[in-house]
């Protein structure tokens, strides 16, 4: 048995910054999540409700998680400048007060897909590849350099297009979502792209050797690999073949 | 929405060892991977080549991070006594030299499946929810307490049942798979017990009060996850739907 696929071996060089960022592109192209066949289920209308919440209840933990992760980044900058921009990820996410904030927005649309507010906020019924996979995540941005902590942010560089792709596949598709449910996303539309921009001149400035060039694309790599793998476990249990794992969300336990 | 499925409160009050041990089995009866399907695929013979080729190099991940695991809570122990006994599980795996212990008898079999050895040690080819669970398992056991560290190690009382049923199976059915290739699981046939009987002893002696019981169970409980997350994962990738993620494993890159 003999390999063809070469393993991937840090370049040797350094690349321009434009070089970077064309490499990063290159990654979200092969690699980020709207490649996923769940992404295509779900915005095609082709999920029933049961699924939708069972997507919903998952990705509210990653949700959740995300102040975690950026309060994680920013217990590691040194720099008041850097903290006082990073800082505001946490404030979009958390709000000023409990019914503000990203969260909550996400709270909206698991209440309006009628999932239980306790239940959902409680994470006991998520899929044991969601936890796995955001701990994962939290736990990269503690352990890698911060270069790689907020490279890892990068994904946010493609969100728009999912978004978009999204939202309007949803509103046209589902009779029980709501414009008003997926209000989340509408501030996700500008949010995102002033991180990502953020995040990516940051790294273009920053990862000047080669190693740390192959270092920040690995952790695009990876946090690409995070949002996919919570597909493919949502997919396995919720679709196909549909094998719901002991003590996740099962809709036979919660008749209407 | 209302559900019928009341969460786990923890009991009021403890119960004895011996209804505690009770307890813990009915866990292992209900979520030990044992039950997975992907476990009857794979000792009934079911699958092909390159379906045992990806279950041994994902597993190959699991088995590199078990001493790494146990040298972890070896760290936690203050107790000269309690180190001597854990010890002795890291000796079994890493063996006295390059040739010896459970990871090197692992990859006896990765060998024997035809595989890379330096694609398996380099594990660049495993699945993300691989890399995950067996990632969560590590930070389980550096941040939970002593006691929830090594009650998660207690999946090891329902061991033997699954190797036996695997060994006989994986034998009468491949033709590519030979008792010598199948040895790590000899050992593991004396070790696990006497590794299950010490932590069971420990836990049954430890876990007094009905809040450590609780956390006892719901270390047991976690670490079934780790172990059903892995097949769930390897039978999404190679089985059904049959969807590798990017970057992992595929036998097409690997021609014969």
């Amino acid at each position: 048995m003999t390999a063809t696929a070469a393993f991937d071996y840090p370049e040797s060089a350094a690349v321009s910054p434009q070089e970077l960022e064309a490499r990063l592109r290159a990654i979200g192209d092969a690699r980020y999540h709207h490649l996923h066949p769940f992404h295509d289920l779900l915005n095609a209308g082709s999920l029933d409700r049961n699924q939708v919440r069972a997507w919903a209840l998952n990705r509210y933990y990653y949700q959740a998680m995300i102040p975690v992760k950026d309060a994680t980044i920013l217990s590691r900058m040194v720099d008041a400048s850097l903290r006082r921009s990073w800082r505001q990820r946490i404030i979009d996410h958390d709000g000023e007060a409990d019914d503000q904030g990203g969260i909550r927005r996400w709270i909206a649309l698991t209440d309006g897909l009628g999932l239980d507010r306790a239940y959902v906020e409680s994470t006991a019924g998520i899929l044991p590849g969601t936890r796995f996979a955001v701990e994962a995540y939290v736990n990269f941005v503690r352990e890698r350099t911060l270069l790689e902590a907020i490279a890892s942010s990068l994904t946010e560089m493609f969100a728009p297009t999912i978004i978009a792709a999204r939202v309007s596949g949803m509103l046209a598709n589902y009779p029980f979502i709501s414009k008003d449910t997926l209000r989340y996303f509408d501030k996700r539309l500008t949010q995102a792209p002033r991180d990502a921009d953020f995040a990516l001149d940051y790294v273009k400035q920053h990862a000047v050797t080669a190693e740390q060039q192959t270092a920040v694309m690995e952790a695009l790599v990876f946090k690409c690999s995070v949002l996919w793998s919570q597909l493919d476990s949502l997919h396995y249990a919720y679709v196909s073949p549909g094998l719901i794992p002991p003590g996740a969300y099962d809709p036979k336990d919660w008749p209407e």
